[in-house]
């Protein structure tokens, strides 16, 4: 009899085949005393230099086959590599008490660890997991038992783990490697970013997966519905194998719209834009037929190095992107740092509530050297597309005049240096504070445009942090407040003949998209995979059932009774 | 020449004397090694005797003058010398080393303090205040310096310090203590509290105040406005005693409304009523004139214990209060506990956003039996006078469904026990949360009233944590967003036939209560010595010049700008 299991579905499609136990090798330690000290020390320089290669190797294939966001992770881990504080006392373990290297990297990696975990501080604790990953490899050279290489796969499998580390996930080889199952980790867990940018199915957190299932087995992995199937029976096989079908028919519908127009039955039109990280992105972006970039997000820019990027390093990528997108609108966020992305190099304060805190713009107009540099290569990259410019986090108006501003003496002073500059550039905002939503009809005469930015928006509406676990049942973007919200920004932007654009998850979600176009919005800005099914979906539906639906959501009471009313209204296949 | 400094006005009035700079005494200790432990240890219980009997002293004058709440910091001090790990690790330590019992107290003092600050928490961080205070006073006794007592004073005199400990603050005389003036603090810091309990005007946050005072010098307190002169001239003199003179009137005047509705000049009845915290607080409710009891926090009942208050217990207190207020209205709100509020018996987890967290009805939903207990003494003490439910955080229907359901079922029980209840009590929510603001009419069609809680409205509408002092300049009572909201909770109340109240700092903010009274606010909460000021300033306008400066603040686009719009059409004497 088969066994199902469910966990998170952390990445679509549907995959069939043998199971891939991946184990990691026993690396237990022995204590060895009065050791030939420089032996000890030659073995570990030279695991470490293994360690290294292998990483380099690794960061360079997930460029390739990912993009720049991704391979970062690995710049980390480098660092990690390099770190004089942690390498040295490892050899200093060595002779100080005349032990073997394996035993001192044990204990010292533990007890960086554990200080780093201790720390409560979302950037620290990733940096307790890097030192993990890292210390893993360089031990596993020193023991001799060199980790199984998830990259020399060479039949069709499903890899099955407790959790994948990112190193692993970096290594699949999407030709063999058809999905992946664990028994930990969440959707936006590493490990399901990356299977997602892959496109290879993928479901997480299935607590027992490695347990139930035996080597070679034969599972199912639904990456769209979270199920795991471990030797499933001749009917389930059929059935998996029809849904798969029909996954990939209607994969292959949705990539005949790659150049068709984003309209709605009626023939609306709607812009369906992509958020992107790095210009690595741009690949899919014009793979999915995206009409633009409406979020490139510019920390990564500024991520995994030990000082601020330059001008011309800056003008560069935000060059190659507009370029790129041929005249084609690509909207650009200025740095949006704080909260819980940290920059070691700015040396910020620990704060009690980090997402009600110092971050984004509020720190952009204190640290302004940095903000200034910034606009420079934006107003200089505006020279060869069609570049916006979007100014993240503004709670008050006083806090965009004075953005604006700065913007305005750095574009005069580029004139009077005869530096050439784009003209006209728009210049709008995110509305993802409660307060500006309520404002817009004040904002609007002053903004070009603005993109709602809903995974903040909804949760300071909601008051809760959508990290947190024990409050994620009140992250509900289809709450009538939400769309309230939403439908004022709206119809602000649209009374001073300005448009609304939406950067959060919400743009892509096929439950908001008919509501959204519904209450008007004229851009919708997603991951660049979502915007096939985004514009296939439109084409089944009218503007006028979609304002109906709308209207009628907003006099709903709870979500569950706006997502009940979209999917009788809109049943999804 | 006189030197005049810039401080935080932390508690009205105008105080006039000379200086006592409150120094504390040196309290170095030094090592001595191969003590006599046994008359150390000795030398230690003594000194915690002392400390203990000053503290419990200490601790029943501020009852007696200033109410349980007050005195609730001395609990915890209390716990401080009688908690073993702490007192222990003392004796351990002379016994272990041999060292005098100074020493070892300061080392294991400064130990406790550095582990509670390093934590990222504001209760700890609380623990590491109560720790140094109490520690201390035990140093003095033991080195035989004790410390100078406040309660002493018998000249009229304003204190000069860095800063007042609560035990400080909670000696002060104010027969002879004029007023004080420190160098660092806040509006919301612990002294600052107390000196409004206590009626003494203060400036905190000076910076250089007992830089700047030599002893017996004679100095000039404005709590109104937040400033120190020290060795003021004749004219200043002059200036200040009529200034003072003025402030006195002025209160004579409000004291003679005590009795007297309160009406606007064209005779519009508003409610005002004030917040307490426990039944001591009842005093101040009556001797200034409040119309009944907006906000009574029930979180003191849970504080400084180590287990649930039980069902009895909570009972005697709620029906104390409502019998007290002898019909008038008495709104008590269910637990709001977590955030920033912590109870250590509960052992909440550490969040990373504890503002946006799991709190309030989140955390009573789920620990319901304790919730269960609450709700069955309020039922309860509604036989005994006009008492009001109103539940925190709400921010969606259902938890307010699923609030109410649990108060009916006990309510069924209560009946079905033949035990004596409230009948038609009224059933209200806190609106604190953006969403349930703009939710506002589907509430009002179930809810029987709303209070808005404008200390976390405003925080979350601007996303800005307003303990935080990098963002508080975003914590803005006065923005057309606020205002808003505002606005369309009162509206969707008074659509329904239901009623308004507000019960954060705002109420009683001078500038905002023109405005509110214009946008049609039913009920203004505010601490009880700010009821006659408000009834003053009610009784000199008329609700159509109201509500017209309230609609064109509406459409203002800034906080400044609303401050000075209400300025220049009320001017404030």
């Amino acid at each position: 009899m088969s066994t199902s299991l469910t966990g998170i579905a952390a990445s679509a499609g549907i995959a069939i085949a043998k199971a891939f136990r991946y184990e990691e090798p026993d690396l237990t330690v022995e204590k060895k005393s009065g050791v030939d000290v420089k032996a000890e020390i030659q073995a570990f320089d030279a695991a470490l230099e293994k360690s290294r290669a292998e990483l380099e190797e690794i960061k360079e294939k997930t460029r390739r086959d990912m993009g720049d966001e991704h391979a970062e992770i690995f710049s980390a881990h480098l660092l990690v590599l390099r770190d004089p504080e942690f390498v040295d006392a490892v050899r200093q373990k060595v002779q100080d008490d005349q032990v073997n290297a394996s035993f001192a990297l044990d204990e010292k990696a533990n007890e960086f660890i554990m200080i780093f975990e201790s720390m409560d501080n979302e950037y620290m604790k990733e940096r307790a997991a890097d030192i993990r990953d890292v210390s893993k490899r360089v031990l596993a050279h020193l023991l001799g038992k060199p980790i199984v290489s998830l990259a020399e796969i060479n039949e069709e499998v499903i890899v099955v783990g407790e959790d994948l580390t990112p190193s692993d996930t970096a290594q699949l080889n999407k030709e063999f490697v058809k999905g992946f199952a664990t028994n930990i980790g969440g959707r936006t867990s590493h490990s399901a970013i990356m299977a997602r940018s892959l496109e290879i199915p993928a479901v997480v957190g299935t607590k027992t997966v490695t347990h139930d299932t035996g080597q070679h087995q034969y599972i199912i992995v639904d990456g769209n519905d979270g199920t795991v199937i471990i030797d499933p029976s001749e009917d389930e096989l059929a059935d998996y194998r029809s849904r798969q079908e029909a996954f990939e028919q209607q994969k292959a519908e949705w990539a005949k719209l790659k150049n068709e127009p984003s309209v709605s039955k009626d023939g609306t039109h709607v812009e369906l834009v992509a958020n992107i990280g790095t210009p690595n992105d741009l690949e899919g972006v014009h793979n999915n037929g995206a009409e633009g970039v409406g979020l490139y997000r510019t920390e990564f820019l500024y991520m995994g190095r030990s000082e601020l990027p330059t001008e011309d390093e800056q003008f560069d990528a935000y060059k190659q992107v507009v370029e790129s997108l041929d005249g084609k609108p690509v909207v650009i966020r200025t740095l949006d740092i704080g909260g819980d992305k940290e920059l070691p190099y700015l040396d910020l304060p620990e704060e009690m509530n980090p997402f009600l805190g110092f971050r984004a713009i509020r720190l952009c107009l204190e640290m302004t050297d940095m903000f200034r540099t910034q606009l420079r290569a934006l107003l200089r990259a505006g020279a060869y597309g069609n570049l916006k410019i979007m100014f993240p986090m503004i709670a008050t108006l006083e806090e965009f005049r004075e953005a604006k501003a700065l913007l305005e003496e750095e574009q005069q002073k580029l004139e009077a240096e005869g530096v050439q500059t784009g003209t006209d550039i728009e210049v709008g905002i995110m509305v993802e504070i409660p307060s500006t939503a309520v404002m817009a009809p004040q904002f609007a005469k002053e903004v070009d445009f603005f993109s709602i930015g809903t995974n903040d928006l909804i949760q300071y509406t909601m008051a809760a942090d959508r990290m947190n676990e024990r409050v994620s049942y009140l992250y509900q973007p289809y709450n009538p407040a939400i769309l309230g919200l939403v439908k004022s920004v709206i119809d602000a932007s649209h009374a001073e003949g300005k448009w609304t654009g939406m950067c959060g998850e919400m743009a892509g979600d096929p439950i908001a998209v008919p509501l959204l176009f519904g209450l008007g919005l004229d851009e919708f800005s997603m991951s660049a995979t979502s915007v096939l099914p985004a514009r296939s979906q439109l084409l089944k539906m009218t503007k006028q059932e979609a304002a109906d639906t709308a209207a009628e959501a907003l006099k709903l009471s709870t979500a569950d009774e706006v997502q009940q009313l979209v999917e009788s209204r809109f049943p999804m296949a």
